[in-house]
């Protein structure tokens, strides 16, 4: 009893439109009608693992303790990608093994173990092609939930796989960084830490534009760009009250250039 | 006690913008607080009851039993439609008498009974002309939800409406389908059941496109629209990691021809 | 453990991408594992404090008794805004001191005690500038569940900042008021209350357009505006089975026009 698991948070590119999520929920609630879910988002871009690992990231730490986190952004669904459970100190993680939990397995003091999922007895009687989230990823977290063992799954995975995701670069007189997400207030999320942020800073610019750098989003000047240190780690630049994204029209990848003293 | 019921999916067109489904949930939980939630989509077409029906088709059977399933798809509120619960083996399902229904009334061995909803002690104290979701099917779920006999709410329904839902037609050399849901990757679902996919099928036509047979997503060849088996028991057009739908410019109701050997 | 809390309800701008909102219910959990969400709308229109300030309004009294209600429509966040904490006879309500609380505070009768939110100690430890959805609300109302009492908060607030809602204005033949918010289905919610739908009511235009009077949405005529008892207290205008917006090129802030007899 005392290995029962309460909650799961999910993250998925389903979108809320079709039904994918909530038959998922349903297929877990049969196995343990005890589960509390927590949606983190359905609306990671499709098939953007980036973006999916982006999101596995932002919610990092967030979640109760010892949560099951279910992470179904699963281009390669019924390919030989594995099916994964990773085990580590802040909760179980159960996806696919295709890069999505980069910021997970880059943690490395908190992993615990890694299994490929295997054992079928955990899964619904019949498997489809395209519906892993159902079938497969949904009961083995319902499991999972009810305290069975980790072993029980299948073999130790010894190397998942790792996205190559974007670091900002430095030189000797700029460090080099870009957009890597756009938030629903288009805001832009870049891959420069926050404590880049030092004296040594002298101006920012997204592409050609400066950003003031300030404390607060209250704190903008109106219609020019403002940069601070974002909630999520990395600096964040924002236009006050309006989409800097819409009104300066910046995309992801943009180049962000912080000149050095 | 015996008799009390935890779980209530929902399936409406309310969109999740505009507070109905926080409202009708908050309604609910007045009544009975120990009711679960189970959002299946929120986002059918407004006012298509077909789209209504396909969504109930795809969750049936995968909710926890008894559960009861709210779906409030409902162009005619405040005319002279009923109201209605349907009792089945699966669970119950409570909304207007207009089709949505339909999957659960052709799954013949599993109804119970059908009751007209006109008990009006079961209602909020005042009954809006255009928000019976709030004002009537809530608190009549949450009210069965507590175990209420399904013959306090109304009369026996004897003849519900059903929609006629398009079925493909046989000829000698080809089977005639159609594409009649387009999901959030772009994926073409047909009314074809996967079954119909035997030895003596030839090719595939999507409009004037090929479609390759294959066996999963991850199968597809890239550029060219593939066909497989679909997790919801039709066949399924997809664009390996694309969207179908857009990159060929596929509508729903678009012919889909099978031909035979 | 009697002044436990239940059920948060929660109205935010946060959109359902982001993450934000499974961050703040994480963050909730974490501190109280036994809380219930109800999600009323995460898509606020951005920055929009009439907008929320709506929401609010349509959703009073339909919660459940003493539940909190999370409302972070928060353009200032990281100013010297206040966070407050307003209790009413019906529950709490927490969020900023912007004047989205208005419909809470106009019910004057209601209000029980406002507090400014001070306490840090039932903060994250760490508070960005830019969520205090996670960082300050979350974790407050979390706390609050618990049984804390108000006074722990912070001081006692006076003066709450109340938005100018546009009322409709009366003159000796007509009453004039608009479009205040356009739903999900492309109806138009008007400020004018039901009750002055009197037998004085002789024509009723919206814009260049007259709206037929009908009772239900399926009594109106195909193709023409139709207007009716909305069922949240305001005159609403709609199409027969389509968007009255899209169809009439229809926007907020339309004027409508109560002729008199």
């Amino acid at each position: 009893m005392d290995k029962k698991i309460k909650f799961v948070s999910l993250i998925t590119d389903f979108g809320n439109k079709d039904g994918f999520v909530g038959i998922m929920k349903g297929v877990m609630l049969k196995i343990n009608p005890d589960l509390q879910f927590i949606d983190i988002s359905h609306e990671v871009k499709s098939f953007d693992l980036f973006n999916g690992a982006f999101m596995v990231e932002r919610s990092l730490g967030f979640m109760p303790e010892k949560a099951i986190n279910l992470v179904v952004v699963d281009p390669g669904v019924g390919t030989a990608r594995r099916p994964i459970i990773i085990s580590t100190k802040d909760g179980h993680f159960i996806g696919p093994d295709n890069g999505v939990f980069t910021p997970v397995l880059e943690n490395e003091e908190s992993l615990l173990e890694i299994r490929e999922i295997t054992n079928d007895a955990y899964f619904l009687d019949e498997v489809s092609c395209n519906f892993h989230g159902r079938d497969i990823f949904a009961p083995v977290a319902a499991h999972l939930s009810l305290g069975e063992s980790l072993d029980g799954f299948g073999p130790i995975v010894k190397k998942p796989i790792k996205l190559h995701l974007t670091k900002p670069k430095f030189g000797r007189t700029e460090i080099l960084g870009e957009i890597i997400y756009i938030d629903t207030f288009g805001n832009l999320i870049t891959n420069i830490p926050n404590n880049y942020l030092t004296d040594k800073v002298q101006e920012i610019y997204c592409g050609k534009n400066i950003c003031n750098l300030v404390e607060k989003y209250g704190g903008g000047f109106f219609r020019k760009l403002s940069i601070l240190e974002g909630s999520h780690g990395y600096l964040e630049i924002f236009l006050k009250e309006f989409s800097a994204s819409e009104e300066f029209n910046i995309k992801k990848g943009q180049e962000v250039r912080v000149k050095l003293k």
